[in-house]
């Protein structure tokens, strides 16, 4: 299969008709994706939703750990595990660079079908666009998506003393993403943590009233998620550097670059805040999932600080503020 | 202000963060959009939902009648309206270039936020990226969204004497990009017919019942949905072609360059296939929108043609294929 994307492919006519249904209905075959045009229809039943959308653009669109598909499908579930909502319904739009291999986007649409098929997820409707060589890098995908929040989930106010879960270790995205731009003369064997995250929520069932919050570190790390959170509800938290798990290659790299892993982003991991005395009981339940084995309280929400402060393994504390340079762009 | 695109605006810190609250957040301004990160959350009653989504990449950005902001968020309206859904909620996905002005995606957002007010369409999840200059060509918008199916809209099965409504006179958005894209020494003020048709849904009510598939002829224009129609439906169709209409503009600009109409992108009608004897009823209907005024019975579904067959005004007809080899790409 040598054959190559052409602007013709996007232009609506037959050659796209044909691209959809080599490439994308034979990867995400399902009756809703096949049964009505320009917009899938499903039945749902009376409940909240969630709906998030995610643009990707990372480079290198294949990287040690996932590819651009994979990233795609797992980022959106995450924004709606996130939201505490059991993803449903994906949509994928593909923006495709001309000259763009047909092989490289069949692996990309196989990587995305078997997320879909890990979380029982599935890509329901799409759009496929063509643009002049030069003009995008290869492809850039948008996935949007529909899920269910758990009835039992309640986003609320954090107060001091409510807990900081992070479900394992940190900066493992963004960390293959840069060794993978830069030729850093490096060998290493890191891998991205890209993966879906979804079985969080049926996995914590009722539990799940206990926790005020999710969020997944992704762009500008732990760091300035936790900055973000910190500040919409105007209270300041203290972590425990101890209790953060860097694998030895990742801290390696950093120490050799002199960067700080607390900014570099996961894309496999999540954020939990629950109510004090909580953490504990949901830290044992989240261990449990082979995606969150290395789950860790890593630290409280503490209304005697107004900011993110992070108490040093030696015993300093040091304020974390939200990114302000990061030095390497397109990590998602 | 002449602030441009930086790659920290896409770094998901502190430059991200200012981007979404001082042009997102201000022109979409809604409860929803702002309440939960990540993800919106909204209740929703049982029914039927439309899924869609939507990729532009139009060129030029601003062109007579529209801009990309227009064109995206009446274009996933349009879609959702063709699954006879009552559209609520959308995506809005940008990919920027680095060097972009902040002034002209001002702009965008504020057409985006006016085409949403005018359908009362709320905008509630987004997200953005920058890549460097060059890797995309100003902005690409990716428009997912959601939408309530009517109750008594049924999509099935076309057979022979059904009959088929066009809302408007057809090619005038895909000339108006054409016109624009190149120096065609043409003086003329043929605008772009992009905006959003949701008012159809509520002006048919329980006349939806009649109505059995919707979709907007846009990429590959007015012959190339009815041949997708035709061939996913295994049936013929004969289509007037005194019933077209074709401003006189569009029509001296096609006969100049010897292309033909038919396969030129609407970007604000609609073809409606109806049961048989119901036409003419619905287009009275039709007709009393302001988006829908020249809404006509343009043919019928027959089983004596295999193909979609242009009866022409001088009495020949002449077989339709779907488009092959378009000779403008990027108009949506």
């Amino acid at each position: 299969m040598n054959e190559k994307i052409t602007i013709r492919h996007g232009d609506g006519g037959l050659h796209t008709s044909r691209l959809i249904h080599d490439i994308f209905y034979r990867h995400f075959e399902n009756a809703i994706l096949t049964g009505y045009q320009d917009a899938a229809i499903f039945a749902m039943e009376a409940g909240r939703l969630a709906f998030t959308t995610d643009g990707f653009v990372v480079k290198p669109i294949f990287f040690s750990g996932g590819d651009i598909g994979k990233l795609a499908v797992s980022g959106t579930i995450n924004d709606l595990t996130a939201a505490g909502a059991i993803p449903l319904y994906l949509s994928a739009g593909f923006v495709i660079e001309e000259g763009f291999e047909m092989e490289k986007l069949d692996q990309i649409a196989s990587s995305m079908s078997r997320a879909c098929k890990m979380t029982g997820v599935k890509i329901v409707t799409g759009d496929t666009k063509v643009v002049e060589k030069g003009l995008v890098d290869g492809v850039y995908i948008n996935t949007s998506g529909i899920g269910r929040v758990h009835e039992c989930f309640r986003p609320r106010q954090i107060i001091s003393g409510d807990e900081i879960i992070l479900t394992g270790s940190i900066a493992e995205h963004g960390t293959a993403i840069l060794l993978e731009r830069y030729d850093l003369g490096l060998q290493s064997d890191i891998k991205s943590d890209c993966g879906p995250l979804s079985e969080i929520i049926p996995a914590l069932g009722d539990y799940i009233k206990h926790v005020k919050l999710m969020r997944d570190p992704t762009r500008g790390g732990l760091a300035t998620a936790l900055c973000e959170i910190s500040e919409s509800h105007h209270i300041g938290a203290l972590i425990e550097e101890e209790k953060l798990k860097i694998r030895p290659a990742v801290g390696a790299v950093h120490e050799l670059l002199g960067t700080d892993p607390l900014y570099f982003a996961s894309e496999g991991r999540m954020i939990l805040i629950t109510e004090k005395g909580c953490g504990t009981e949901i830290v044992k339940v989240l261990k449990c999932l082979e995606s969150c084995r290395d789950a860790e309280q890593i630290g409280t929400f503490n209304k005697a600080y107004n900011k993110v402060c992070l108490r040093t393994a030696i015993g300093g504390e040091r304020i974390l503020s939200m990114l302000e340079n990061q030095m390497i762009s397109r990590i998602c």
